[in-house]
């Protein structure tokens, strides 16, 4: 078991390997239209090395649950939820003003860094926020290109399409309803878990197990209602340890730096469960931090001990758990391959592990 | 003749239909998510009301042309390319921080508006690009979601797969040359020529045309050539007419206040041409007043006065001539259908008239 199972592992080398073939194909492509633009791939391929890449483990294991046959196709079709994955971060951070994504400079701050270095007109903050939005629209077209291009049939892929587009207007949604709820939420645990449903559970691993099992033959019927069964719980409960290392977590393991959730004013499910148990002291905490930019260490220390001392960090680990219970017994019950049940068992684990 | 010519409004009642058929499935989608986002599902599907549906027109006569025949699957497959555009104009704003889009306020200006009236929480210019960023994201979603629901056969979309895949890297790689160039251009007209070429003669005419012979099963060979042939100077044309009325243009008709491109620092061919024949006192007005936020009425007089006086506007109106001759000789020339070519007559004439 443990943060890295052998399956994941796999999974990890090949969808790499997919999106290095994928990226090689568009450099042709951006190189007839002009060498300029090789800065932008340079940082996208950058960016798309690294991740757990749990969507298309997620993908992959969906498809061999439902029958489907190992093979590079099925993975380069999983490997493009990456990249909507990655456009997804991409404009994520532009919305949220983060300086940082997986360790490194995010791209608008990559791009804004570039322009003030060269000395070019016109703002580089602006400039930054500008190539970001393309680069990530570009990511989100190039979605659909590598899809199709897997190399898998006609027909399989239009029967994985529906999926994929549910998948994506869900998660979008999901986003404008945390936007939504930022400005003008009730702050309530319901909200936040109808946030965590769409913009999580759903597209991290209900919708990628369920276009597997489409892709291979089994849009609806028994196979995909196991996986949301499996699926939707384990989905909350990856979101809830998000929460919990985005408070408590090693910057060094999360690449974001500790608190940037809560210097957002990021609504999570852990902050609404300490703010339904706080003191009148300790929701003055909460209201006064959440959402403060200038957020510093002190401050997240008080933080920090709101969420413990109002019993929310338990809850949450508890409901994880909880969550993680569902998901492993609605897997017991699924009807796929003994194959596949045993590697969402380790991926259960995988992605709600305290130190992934 | 004329602006709206026969074949043009009646590819733009259709594609009016199939765009408010998708939008009428994706509601149910949004519904099950949260009636929040109905707000944003009317701000879209008024922005697809209108628009002159160049592009899907152009894909619809590039299958005809092959030898496709008429019916809904492919004017909905067509319909597709509008997303893809609304995408782009939502994001586009947003880069360039536009008040207006046809006539009313842009997306982002719209959110911020409704976000200042409900006196939420945080900035109300933040939350608008926010929620035109994810709106943005989800129209160029739906143009897969629309290509591929459109009721084509599945072999036949993934022959077209690839075209629509190209013109969505080419006008994306063309809008990031064109913010490179505003940021650090040499301000020649080959280099305005290059971005018009990718960002607007590749997107809005060659590769439309070439994504409906390559639904019609030919993908590579005459058809294509000749499409390419007609299109690209088409296109070129096209984009100088928009520069001129975006300079000289009449408000009530472009939807955009007259010098909206000069105020943001767009280096147009126009103004290229202009630059490169300007005295030095010429061209001292472009470089002051191009990229200044504040330009006001007599401003950009000055600026119609250089352009009109360096002979750059003549110039332009001389290219266009030059352009849609040559492609209307490559149109006489092309292996297509009849009723085809007339209809490109047509279009040749609707997308590049003074007064469109």
């Amino acid at each position: 078991m443990g943060s890295d199972p052998a399956a994941l592992g796999h999974i990890r080398d090949q969808v790499g390997c997919a999106l290095r073939n994928f990226l090689g194909q568009q450099r042709a492509v951006l190189l007839a239209t002009g060498d300029e633009l090789l800065p932008g791939l340079a940082a996208l391929t950058e960016l798309l090395a690294a991740g757990k890449r749990l969507r298309p483990a997620f993908c992959y294991w969906g498809w061999r649950g439902a029958g489907g046959a190992d093979g590079p196709p099925i993975l380069a079709a999983a490997a493009s939820l990456e990249l909507l994955h990655a456009s997804a971060l991409v404009h994520d951070d532009v919305m949220d003003g983060s300086d940082t994504r997986r360790g490194r400079p995010s791209l608008h701050r990559m791009f804004a860094a570039r322009h003030a270095e060269q000395g070019w007109r016109g703002s580089p903050e602006l400039f930054g926020v500008n190539a970001a939005i393309l680069l990530g629209d570009l990511l989100l077209a190039w979605t659909d290109a590598m899809f199709h291009g897997s190399g898998l049939p006609a027909e399989t892929l239009q029967r994985g399409q529906p999926v994929l587009d549910m998948m994506r207007t869900e998660v979008m949604a999901g986003q404008y309803l945390d936007l939504l709820g930022q400005a003008a939420g009730d702050g309530t645990v319901a909200s936040a878990l109808r946030v965590v449903r769409y913009k999580t559970a759903k597209y991290t691993i209900e919708r990628p197990l369920q276009l597997g099992a489409a892709l291979a033959g089994q849009p609806d019927g028994p196979v995909p209602a196991a996986y949301s069964a499996y699926g939707l719980p384990l989905g909350v409960a990856f979101q809830l340890r998000d929460d919990i290392l985005g408070v408590f977590g090693d910057p060094a393991q999360t690449g974001k730096p500790a608190g940037d959730d809560v210097r957002e004013g990021k609504r999570t499910v852990l902050l609404a469960i300490a703010r339904s148990r706080a003191s009148a002291a300790q929701a003055r905490v909460i209201d006064q931090r959440l959402g403060d930019p200038g957020l510093d260490d002190a401050g997240m220390a008080e933080v920090r001990e709101v969420i413990t001392g109002t019993g929310a960090l338990a809850a949450c680990e508890s409901m994880i758990g909880q969550h993680v219970g569902q998901a492993v017994a609605a897997l017991a019950a699924a009807p796929i391959t003994g194959t596949a049940r045993a590697a969402l068992a380790e991926l259960a684990v995988a992605a709600t592990a305290r130190h992934d």
